[in-house]
């Protein structure tokens, strides 16, 4: 539950807060609801009228219901206070490691069910960092879910602050779960930093070209992806995609764009990736297309990507009207 | 009718609209008003709370009510939700084609009171794409003001989707329209696809010193007003306006500006050239408080002009303090 | 759609409007879902900005997607400014005959698939009151359900204005859905004025028992049920349910309770009789759990009820607390 | 210009006020319109940005800006507070002494245009406790006025605060407009108070039937009306409404009806009468329609009546909807 | 915190909340500084984001800063969703335990400062409900206050959900506090319940009048006060107070009054009795102030009494105008 | 108090304001507390609601009621429509000359308490403009903490229409504030116009390298600092400040930075300087930290200065985080 101060006021000024409920795993799963597919979201919320708010705010984006497990008292929250140019946005966290998701039971989950619903599963590596249960809830169901033949894709998403900057912890839960992954969303320094690998080459693209083949050939991982983004003067960014898969790499065109708001923009190039995969999508049009999406996601309010396919090739494509009449 | 989305949030995202009721004419009429004019429009508006928010929205601004005729049910309205940056904004319409206003008889409008009030009327090519019944009243109205004597302007404001794109269907009406003003705004673009002229050119301020001319001489009007604009960087528009009037041109500087709201800048333009005309301006001056008139639209919020003349004229002699104490 | 000047203010005074989309069939389909089951909507939405706020709007609620069509430009749509003591709201609607749903085909709709799905059907005379297309898609898809073992309900809600005060053109039609009823909510006022039948009663309760059985009989409907309610002094409003099945009748206790605001209390009623029946209630259980759910919606914003199950319980057992801590 | 602080917070609670422009006269003025008629306003408002902001107010309730005078800087202002229950609302007022208005000289005004368009000019016994020169003001324009066969109509709003509680200071200048005035709107307290004339009745009613006539005979004034109005519990007020016209008194029926903002109700009592007045009525169907038009002022949020004449004729014939579609 | 639901939606329905610190000791630290005295809070706050946010707020009501401690992490969060006629308001707390307040240790606070400084000191049963840590603190701060010749102040404010309904828990606590305590606010209910003692007679003032006494001597308190509340028809309440001191009881009137908003009463009617007490009134005037100060705090919005004594004193004196201008 | 339109609308388009008090005194007095001082305010203000809401915002600040006298009726007060682009915003004042501050007398304020209490007093330039009492007030005050052994801190502030442009009328006092000061905030500017000094320098910097050690020494001024902004493109501003002690200049690097909310940001300059020099900070990292507070001033909204100590060591240091969870 995010409960965000509206404008650029601190907490110790405004009155009152917007509130949403978001993650990686909501944005996922409901950016793929936009490109066409049955979006799902595996969690517990509190049985209480938090956890009512929380359900009506996914079913508004579009997300099923049939995986969320509703029981206990407490939900995670953090409040945000929005920076601006030279002051930080600053984050404080409640209480969250009793939350009902991270004191959750994996018998609270219904894993042939689960397994037998999914085509790709998204894991994150925010949730990885969290408590010894939702670890192994997390390789418990990504176990299943392969074993029944669906694609299970991890995402990195390593921040230092959760592991209290400690590398040598997060590594084997993090190899734990590039062994069981098909698809990994991550760049050179999760090579770097996460698994401990080495490279003499000092420019980023050098390194992304040589640690990544060793990664996906030492955890047998089928397609590797991720970004290289940039933040230039103003409020305007770059990105390059990339994409790793059968021995080659693709990259997108670097796009430079006016961002509104730039979270949710590295879920929505994930949400790309996926659909390409799933769509059958040459690797460049997917690069390409996952990239757009990443590009849109910041020219939107709030963490979910909204943009349908069509919207997203309409980008790739380049038209660009001042109004759609 | 607008409804509009505050803020970049989209339809799906909001749950409240602002309503305001604008259009070229509103913005016209307006901005004469705030030049030290009397303001009318030429309208009819449905007999219900809608018709009477419509009315007091048009008092706000200056307009006298005089010509607005009562009756009927529908007004149109469209939803507008704001792009961002790749993201353009969208406009979703209702049904307009039945409002009171494109289903008005030219019985409904006073011809004689209209005639004998009027020193300059103002009509625009959006209206004209409307109905049989539209494009017919609009000619009846030029022809009744002309023969009072009054100064009858034409925007073109070509928009191809209310024609479907087709040039064809829109050339006689304005023709028609070209034959009747003694003012028209428009610009190479206008007298290449809509009349159909041809130049072998490839440079705009050639394009529209080569063909303006020949549609000044051809349609026998008096003088022809428009504007070069360009979108550059971050938000930040360039614009320059010309005039040509007894077979010379004069141009405006070129001047670069930060935009607040884009709507409406033309529409300023318009209503510096008529406020020149008749007031009996030096064509450059005329040119020049127009395009301040412009440039000022766009750092007011909202389509509706609402620089007074001093205002207009500092800007155009370059004063520009941070805090007016 | 309904747009809507928030607290007391007029369209000609307020500058913003809430919007949310509601109506009979949305609120009990919504209402369904928070007593546990499945709840379904059938309609057509255009496929633009408007829809797609239409559809976010309605998964909020947790309405299932599955039925909603989506295809066409235009959404039925009313303005609504709250009335205030002697002063009464008033409804401005837009042109809603053109809208998808009313001008929707049979072929839209998967008749299979619905009949397939569907345990309990809800039919509204509101929307009977629309197009001749939706009289007899409305008519089909109640056959078809109940071919397939489906109920019936149909809610008369009839609104003299949309059928021009005529009851005689409404006549034949309510017939139809009567006929394809297994339950039918309504009161006397319905048997007098749609379907002509006549008493010499003076009282309404004693019309009531009179009439009901009647119908049921004439028409062969398993259950018959409705409210009297009435508007008293302050904010207070009085309301007695009855249920009429198995030649006999039940009544709830007339309960007497404040609104803050008194859309949807009927559809609540209806969603707590559906539920009764579902359930295997106790007839008179079932009017007193559907009185409370009516009293329920009547405190709650927003014309959807939002209670659950448990909340309607212990309103029926009398339980109020201050503050549920 | 109101300052007010919205809902019911204090000054030190709140961080925002909503503003608007009002009074006795801008409401009589503003009803007037609404009732068919053309409403001027003469008064001067500073030439800034808050004088601006007035016209914009004034126009959008249909007023005519004709004999507004625009110049100076300073506006009378004051910030309100609502009151709740026991806790009474409370004005705080600024420096109103050197507005624009109250140091208007009576050269700013063109009393010969004023005269020549006026039917009914109307004062306010507030004005008349400003400063001298808005006294001296006031008694030059009823008498140019009445020269040019106008009806002077004088209100006499007594309010003790702004003439010290001072009885004798306003005696004479109040004299001074009864003497101009054909219409003056009044009870039995401000014969006793302002006028000094005694009565030994106690009851209020049996003070007015025998102290009116001789205010009406001893001013010669044609036409005396008011209210006597009650506060009841909860929010209701009841009102009952009389006119004195040759020689004899009218009442309205006692009406009680429940109050959203009372403010307003008695200058919407005084264009029913001058309505009536202008339009003929009989004096009974004339007290019957201020008396309504003063309750369902009441209904409506702001000090402005909204109401039109067949909005009022609805409601003295005592059709009541819940809502009007 | 209190994070509460603006207007009566549920958090399922809104997007934002308004969010405030209070609180019993907040409430009556800073009525007390509206009556003129200086007023502190002894707490522990975090020393993050949201403690500065507390820290303001305090500040805003006057409240002093010198007593409060800021370190930690957590602080207690509530949200609320206000409830209407017959459905309850809604409380759903977050992990409270953890919050600094609740793990603050004794050596936190500067006992010798505190002691030092105050002299009239207000605990408040809803802190004795919530860790060891806090009742030892409580504890040895009232002993320490005592020491030094303060006066120390209990408010009985029994939650039984707090306790687990667990009387037998609570009574010790209660009658350490009782033991310390110079004033004493409870009712019969409390004597009964918690202190366990027992009386014969059936209406609740002659309970009253029976245990209070014994309540007095028992304990050796010098003062003991308290009301009878009644929630009537409408959103009505009436309150009779009382207080106990030197063996005997004086009561106040019946005051029967519109509440705005409930919270915070109790508190207002705490300092009322304070203030009497520290200014030397005499025990009827004290009784009748302490009422009316609870009455005004009931037409406040949001729970902080901000009357002034002067304003208390006219409400005492039934002085009641519509607007104080 | 501050009146101001919120967004970028004009006063004629808006109906509401938000409204703080501020001010040069309010915002070095705040910075104060939020680097570890206690902040006073030294000032008199209504004795009425108005002066009730600006004692609750002082408050918020943090700071210190001791000084603040309450009585009388009006409070300087003025209304703030922000600019956009080449709009500049626009202020309108309302009547300041008889607010409460500017017709105090000195025997209004407790000098002894005052200079007994103060380390460092700030007086500015634009209080100076105001009465002969403020001047009179402002001389008497610094004398006596003079003489205690507080530091006099004086800031031009000089706005030339606040003098009518008068130099001359303003040197006298100016110069009577420069002999009893120990610190003054200034430019060449200043020097020159001001204090007449001359100089042949054409390039600021050298001016203000030959002036300002002029005006040291003329003085006997012991610090005296300032700043050189300049407005980039886009909203990007920069600074470089500078101070004067012991013979010696010492300039800070020269930053740029996006800016939120310009004013204020001298204000925190100011403070800067004076928290280096209570603090025994070395010349030059007290010109950094006041560089470093000016900028993060424009990051925050509202005038008033929230950074802490080690907020803007953090920003001198040129750590920069996107987040900061």
């Amino acid at each position: 539950m995010r409960l965000q101060v509206p404008g650029y006021e601190l907490l110790t000024q405004a009155s009152n807060l917007q509130y949403s409920f978001s993650g990686t795993g909501v944005n996922v799963a409901s950016a793929m609801t936009k490109l066409g597919h049955n979006g799902y979201l595996i969690t517990k919320l509190p049985d209480n009228p938090l956890g009512d708010a929380a359900m009506s705010f996914l079913q508004r984006l579009g997300i099923e219901r049939n995986f969320i497990v509703r029981d206990g008292k407490y939900i995670g929250m953090y409040f945000l206070e929005n920076g601006f140019g030279q002051r930080a946005s600053r984050v404080t966290y409640t209480n969250r490691l009793e939350s009902t998701f991270n004191t959750a039971d994996i018998s609270d989950y219904d894993l042939a069910s689960i397994a037998a619903t999914t085509d790709v599963i998204h894991f994150c590596g925010i949730s990885l960092a969290m408590t010894d249960k939702v670890r192994a809830n997390m390789k418990a169901i990504a176990e299943k879910v392969k074993e029944n033949g669906g694609i299970v894709c991890f995402d990195c998403n390593y921040r230092p602050s959760l592991w209290d900057g400690d590398y040598e912890k997060a590594k084997p839960h993090y190899e734990d779960m590039f062994s069981l992954a098909d698809i990994v969303m991550m760049n050179e320094k999760d090579a770097m930093y996460i698994l401990g690998m080495e490279t003499e080459k000092l420019e980023r693209k050098e390194q992304l070209q040589e640690l990544i083949p060793q990664v996906a050939e030492k955890y047998n991982i089928q397609t590797i992806a991720g970004t290289h983004r940039n933040i230039n003067e103003g409020n305007a960014h770059s990105l390059e995609g990339y994409m790793y898969k059968k021995d080659s790499f693709v990259f997108s065109k670097r796009i430079t764009f006016s961002v509104y708001d730039r979270i949710g923009a590295g879920d929505a190039y994930t949400s790309g990736i996926l659909h390409g995969e799933l769509s059958g999508y040459e690797p460049d049009k997917t690069v390409e297309f996952a990239a757009a999406a990443g590009m849109l996601a910041c020219t939107v309010s709030g963490d979910t990507p909204m943009s349908t396919e069509a919207e997203i090739l309409a980008a790739v494509s380049g038209a660009k009207e001042d109004v759609k009449r």
